[in-house]
């Protein structure tokens, strides 16, 4: 027996009472049981959201979310501005790619956070672009962007929308969508959710609402103004996850009884915790200036190949947490503290990467990473 | 307490084996312990299909699957001929239309079956159609339609393909994908297979397969292409349903133990005892010429408002069926027997509409479709 601990930045652990939820009987998504699920999950979206707009629920991964973000409030000739320092960054220049919309490329060296002055200047630059599509957590390098200050640039120039893809971070961290000025904020399922994958959620600012009636790019499954006008009656345009819909309804309940600013204050203190044991091992982060609440990125120490550090923590302690990909593969390994994570989640990460380490010939000081975590979470997971 | 009774052609009812599977722990979508899945449902999809191409998995309902199919071989000046006798058929044109694909309406009347004859004269009269859409099973007026014929005529042309939509069909009739000559062909997670709505299947020919490098419309969450590469080692291009994948292997497993012809055997079976008793009620049937053997429709017996049938047996019995919608909306009712379904539940359908067809002022001979049920049934379920 191996117990298995899957400790990553998504899917994260899902909880009993959502996995028990989930597994109730089915209902049909056209009568009034699921339709009471439905407005309950739609109420409490915009409450996580932080937002007046309608916030729609697509059967999808967030993948398609992004792609509706941009088939719904771009036009040909439009041009976009794209913050590409990671994995994700790089999905919405490719996205912009397939369906045939210039785009300019703000390249962030990854592990670092894109420079709100450089956006500035790319905006002034050019007056083809409508709109900046960035990442508020860059989850490929663990790096928080300051989509915030974006969002202030975008503010005062009436044809220029910016797009948040929030997957990895909303609800793990405040992303306050009406009182920041998000004009189109992303989500999915299999993150601070705490749900399986197959859900997005998307809303959209009255000034990108306003972009979907000029919009002309082909779009059917992912049109966005037919979801808002079947969602405001309680349906979906097309068949939802309904499943995944009445898990929602419970997840955004254990939301609600922790509350959403302890919710931010859990995920920040684990973050702090996370980082400090990486520290007092020896290690370095990979982007020390710009942390993510929802994973810590990790330099391998010594050169090692943070693939079979990886390996390692699965086939021998069962504990599953990621590596880096393409450009940082085999380099940063990745803690994730996103969802369903509390102080002795962290702990297992810490003392699993303990002794993995010492197992591959890394020596470092047993219980000195738990020592410096432990330090952190004291005060309690919910500790201000 | 009301039991309640989801007698629906989908969502169908899910059995008490998959939701426990879809309750385990969720796993990674890029880990070996998913792979295993993974790779099982892949080939279990094939079998299922009967067919050696890859049948590949989408994060997303039925309706994506079909946008999929025309994004994916259709390129600009192609015509369509869309085979429209009811909503899904509908459908097929309006995504062509969304997409800026000219196309043919074969316009088929509700209740009735395409004549192939029909589509034989449209394709002679236009050779700037490039592709047949149609569905195997249209749902919304229980009309089986005869795609093998279609296929036959696709076949013999060099330049035309033909697209099956089978969400209600596939795993319930037979459609040997190869054999027939499927060029595509689509289902969706909630019906045969007796899962939640939220994940669809699709698999080209190598006709179909070789369209996809001259197809010019735009798309990116729907790349075939890109999936077929990711599928083929393992994995999904974009984060998949992994509780679905868990639960598709068991429902797989549980058609297999039951064998592919018994399971066609069972609901010919349901779809017959069904029938048999809306006659022996006094009702007549919506399609009597072409009947589905997923889902049976009824007309209102004298004139009967069906919406209020439907809305007695759900508020009264807890007995959810499905009634008409658009141009037969309020004419028809919809009995099911598509995939999760036995003896049993044929005769629940049938005892409670003879129920509340006497509670509605309808006066039936209480046990006249109950008789004429059993009386098909009672060779026990996977008689032939």
């Amino acid at each position: 027996m191996l117990k298995q601990y899957l400790l990553t930045p998504g899917p994260t652990p899902v909880p009993e009472r959502i996995m028990l939820a989930m597994a109730r009987p089915i209902v049909h998504h056209r009568m009034p049981a699921f339709t009471t699920s439905f407005n309950e999950a739609a109420e409490g979206l915009k409450w996580l959201f932080q937002t007046k707009q309608p916030v729609l629920m697509l059967a999808g991964s967030g993948t398609l979310a992004m792609e509706a973000a941009v088939v719904n409030t771009m036009k040909k000739g439009d041009k976009a501005l794209c913050v590409v320092g990671g994995k994700f960054g790089e999905r919405w220049r490719n996205i912009c790619k397939a369906y045939g919309i210039e785009f300019v490329e703000l390249t962030v060296e990854w592990g670092k956070a894109v420079d709100p002055e450089l956006v500035k200047k790319a905006l002034d630059a050019d007056d083809k672009i409508t709109a900046v599509f960035s990442q508020a957590n860059e989850s490929s390098t663990g790096v928080r962007h300051p989509v915030e200050a974006i969002a202030k640039l975008t503010a005062s120039r009436e044809r220029v929308i910016n797009v948040v893809d929030a997957v990895s971070a909303l609800g793990a961290f405040d992303l306050p969508m009406d009182q920041a000025g998000f004009d189109v904020l992303i989500t999915g399922s299999q993150k601070a959710l705490m749900l399986p994958p197959g859900q997005a959620y998307i809303a959209l600012s009255d000034k990108a609402w306003a972009r979907t009636e000029s919009a002309d790019l082909p779009r059917f499954y992912s049109d966005l103004k037919r979801e808002r006008k079947a969602q405001a009656g309680g349906e979906t345009a097309w068949t939802p996850a309904v499943t995944l819909t009445v898990g929602l309804v419970e997840a955004l309940r254990m939301i609600k009884e922790e509350g959403l600013q302890e919710c931010f204050a859990r995920h920040a203190k684990l973050a702090k915790a996370t980082r400090a044991a990486a520290l007092a091992l020896g290690c370095t982060l990979f982007a020390p200036d710009a942390p993510s609440p929802t994973v810590t990125a990790v330099n391998g120490p010594g050169g090692l190949d943070t693939g079979k550090l990886v390996k390692q923590l699965r086939d021998k302690y069962g504990v599953s947490i990621t590596g880096g990909q393409d450009a940082v593969k085999g380099k940063i390994f990745r803690v994730a503290h996103l969802g369903y994570f509390d102080t002795f989640d962290i702990l297992t990460s810490v003392t699993a990467i303990e002794m993995a380490l010492n197992d591959l010939g890394v020596k470092v000081t047993r219980g000195a990473g738990t020592a410096a975590a432990e330090a952190v979470l004291e005060a309690g997971p919910n500790a201000k």
